[in-house]
């Protein structure tokens, strides 16, 4: 039998339920997990915040494992068979249909709403289809990578979502060499952005987030200058962006903060006729109020919306963390590891931002047990 | 002497003046003006809407006129000489830097602080600086390009600053062949957009605005639907748009309307991974309530402001002009020719809608005398 | 049973042979063939010029048909579901993957080394997969659009695959609102993108070809001026371009031409800063000699390969075609019409200039028969 | 007096001679010379191989220098007074007219006819309009910048004109996380384009070049591949990136070599739907073959010149030399200093490949006098 942690429903504790070992279909993979992935959306998942949602639900999206058992002939990208042994990861996104208008015509498949999601859209009635559990069943035709010699699974993990997220993000924000980048935001996201920002020409990275074990990070990743908006009131942070660029504002914005007023601030903190990508608002929570004239239509401004991303970022992502790893040591950003049995806190630290990332580690035995 | 409408403080009656002919300095001309534009700006400048306008000031930014007197070589695009009699229209966005970080670096012309516009930024009292009078003083590196003969300066007046804002809208559209375009707004900068969208691969162009004289105007420059605001709803409008793109919301939809409420039409009517581009919001006149989420991230929308516009803009607007001009006859757009003693007459037909386009002829008597 | 005409073996007459009616797979299609068109690409396949070519080979790659029988539930690009008695087409090229490097990471899926093409890679050993005959199967997943109302069949087989093909080597050429554009070649691709840079705010447009039957239809589709390359030299063209652009080039050149020595007057034609686009060469007919200062880092040229075509340039390209049909009437390249047992005459036809496009019409009897 | 290094005639050995101190105009500025590059392009000067160069030349077109004299108002970028005692640059390409076609239209600054350079087309006789001189003349609207307090002169001078060069071909060059850059040419330009693209995202860079005292530069900047052509056939070459990229070719190349034959292997080394800049090809030194269809158009590739630079690539260099001047020491290149009196051997040790950069202090007195 297999253990799994399982949302039952909404704001309902996660339970560790076990599920018995599944038979392969041809072209499947069964992975033994090594980590999952604790992640923001699962405390949106958890709320029930995100619609069509079919409870009972394992959750976990991104993930690394090794592969124990598969059926047929799954290759990687470059068609080389996959093998029993290799440590792997795969992205989440699955059955992106290739077929309906935004895949085909609009090339916007993070659109397709043929899309499914491992952790978020598949119940757990359906498989072992998210990560808090110890193994992990890939349906025929999940994209596979081999995860590299270069990248330790902590590393991948500590990196996590955000980073595809981010890759995706840095991408719209089409950064030069010599710009100015504000990060609006310090969490996974933001931090991996402020990361790019620097890998994509950057020269000057300004992060703007909180709490104070958030923003330690942005220093030790090289952001130039940290806000904490505990400390700064908006109208401070705006003129600190002001003065760090000669009254003009940043080149490129990028909100990765999840508080919908960031963006009123990121509107005036972004020069005339720069950039101002919102990857930051995953979800629904409230309105603002904005001045088309001023914010947008007389500062000639660009703003990008990125949503999700796609496996060229998921791809991409992977080839910064095996060169870059030991510069930027994402596996810092992971403050704690939990069992099965420890979701439910994990869950509770992530919300309260006790963590900057946290890890489901199904090996591990809980505090219970050995403690 | 040389008569002027002259705009002497915000909401004073316009008043004619003489002035004296001007000695030319060296590169500059003199024109006799054939016909000056009047604009929705012209009634913000009536009512002291635009920051920084030095009264008093001769209204008038697009113009076209006959060379009468020119001192030194002043010489076309091509570097050939001007001449007398040759009848020439010429950018009135004047003083561009080329040297301040917005020129050199940001390339975004259209906000180097320090530029001058005719008929705007420049007062009466610095000279012959906007159309609406007999002559025109153009300084020494005025960009002048002669009206093509196809051309026929009604037409050009009829198109007037609509056109180059139009073009540079258009450009920042980036339309595909195929494409469905919505336009909020039909007066000149929408109609002028809705003919360029036709012209730039749109297969399906929507023009939403009122009242009907404009809106049958938009039916004659071939917008394949045209929804009335004052008979559709803002609810109404956008399932309009939806009905006609397979429920995905256009292409491309481009905000002429100068109402900050279309906006939120605006965010509903495009389609996720589509482009909106703002260019009707040329003073505040209000803030909106929006959604990040729903109407930016989720949407991956482009929003992307377009302000003023600049020498290519012009330029192409006037191959367009050369070329289309028997197609679309902007000269229909005229609603009536006005004396320079009708200027407030002008400006009051335009900001109460009863004109899509009116125009100041120097040359015409007053009413009043031939009536 | 069912007629198709079969090429045997590379420079080996075509034969007329008959199939079985083929039973249906889950989602697959039955069409009735109306009319399939005869291309360039089927010279280049009678002579064995395209390497691994599966004969015996069914031509045909572009088709128009009725549907007859289909299996399970097929779909429309909308998800509507598809039924007999529709007229349809269908994009020839099937399998492009969706999981290999360049169709997920790249994002050039026309690259992708698993497509396999309708008429082209498939084998009459596999079925009915191409469209010089009575009937055609569509394998499951085969994107199917109904043809609009407003195409008729002939209109749409008259643009033919030189269609999709311009569609996506104008999106390569970024055409703005008043460029100037060259298109070196008079064949159904050349022609079809002087339309489409019309439609994409092209002002000038010259077509540079032969023979005189395709110039004449290049003048009337409205190309501002037309070039005979029999009786002008190489430079008397360039020359008669930069004397169209004030010395300075075209904005835009398009190569259609399939003749590699146009490469190097396509060089000389653009302007510095400006766009060429090599579509035509289409198989290696040798090299050409080149100069990399002059022809592209002083003119700071961009150069741009543009291979195939995809799902988009189709469906865009379908749009035009029930937008604009009636203004360019591309049933006009439509020179003749053959029965299946005239494909060899149809080859020899094409082969030697004396259509601009030829037609398969296997509802025709033979003028053997009937003559 | 003030020394300067005069080149009398092509192939004539360079001379110093006397020139007066300059009276300034309005606007202008007097410089003490710090340091002046030697490049590439002053072999080419010395050999006549530049058209319409007006002999006799003071050469040295990137200087840094100290503030002795100005007259007026001349200001920085921001607008702040430029003062006495200021150590600057400046941007060598001055009178970039801003009215031109070029400038205004097309937006391709660097294609300016009326562009002058320093050290490149102004004459001697004009004044010291070069660096290799003890001072330099800067006219009104010479774009000036302080150097920043981070960037040493030699550093700056280490980098040179390779550096905006360098800017300007990334810029062309789009690189995106993660990809492979190849970079042919192991020059200033070379040089600093593997370092601007490890900048720019790419996760793994190929510099193919000699000899070896500049492969020991790349390896020491970085590169994670070194070819040594020496070493390495042209087809080997080709090998090797195949071997680093699973057989498709680098994502970008990057051309800096000068030698047109590099030309051919680029277009071999480079992934289908890649991009090729051209940046290297500063003179016409012959013609190459080149077959269009294999290398262009069925590869789906975008060939890019890049020539000259423009102020923001000029200001974009100086950002990323102040913020990453301690990694990359850019004053390592500098392979040797030569006074006024050793010009001579300064071009023959360039054109010779003796040094990497070699640099003018007039400062600096002769090894005949003081050896």
């Amino acid at each position: 039998m297999v253990k799994a942690a399982v949302m039952p429903a909404p704001d309902v504790p996660i339970q560790v339920r076990e599920f018995p070992i599944p038979a392969l279909e041809e072209g499947a993979i069964l992975l033994r997990t090594i980590y999952s992935e604790v992640c923001g959306t699962d405390v949106h998942l958890h709320h029930g915040r995100l619609a069509g949602v079919p409870f009972p639900l394992i959750p976990g999206h991104v993930n690394v494992g090794e592969i124990v058992d598969l059926k047929g002939k799954p290759v990687d990208l470059n068609g080389t068979p996959l093998r029993k042994g290799q440590v792997v990861t795969f992205l989440d996104v699955h059955e992106t249909c290739g077929h309906c208008w935004f895949c085909t015509v609009a090339k916007a498949s993070t659109r397709c709403p043929h899309r499914r999601v491992y952790g978020i859209t598949y119940s757990a009635t359906e498989g072992l289809l998210g990560g808090w559990a110890e193994m992990i069943y890939l349906k025929p035709g999940v994209k596979v990578l081999p995860l590299p010699d270069e990248v330790p699974p902590e590393r991948f993990i500590g990196a996590g979502c955000g980073l595809p997220t981010a890759v995706h993000a840095i991408e719209r924000a089409e950064i030069s060499l010599g710009d100015t980048v504000v990060v609006q935001g310090s969490g996974p996201v933001g931090l991996t952005a402020a990361i790019l920002a620097q890998l994509s020409g950057a020269t000057e990275v300004i992060v703007i987030g909180g709490p104070t074990v958030r923003l330690e990070e942005a220093r030790r990743i090289g952001a130039d200058q940290v806000i904490n908006i505990e400390e700064v009131s908006p109208e401070g942070r705006v003129e600190r962006v002001l003065e760090a660029t000669a009254g003009r504002g940043a080149d490129v914005t990028i909100e990765a903060s999840g508080n919908p007023k960031a963006v009123n601030e990121g509107f005036r903190m972004t020069r005339d006729a720069g950039r101002y990508v919102i990857v930051g608002q995953y979800t629904d929570v409230g309105d603002i109020r904005m001045n088309p004239h001023l914010d947008i239509n007389k500062k000639h401004l660009d703003v990008r919306g990125s949503w999700g991303s796609d496996f060229s970022h998921f791809w991409r992502g992977l080839r910064v963390l095996a060169k870059h790893g030991e510069r930027f040591r994402w596996e810092h950003f992971i403050s704690r590891r939990y069992s099965l049995q420890e979701a439910n806190e994990a869950i509770d630290d992530v919300e309260h931002y006790r963590t900057v990332k946290a890890l489901i580690d199904p090996n591990l035995c809980s505090r219970e047990k050995h403690g």
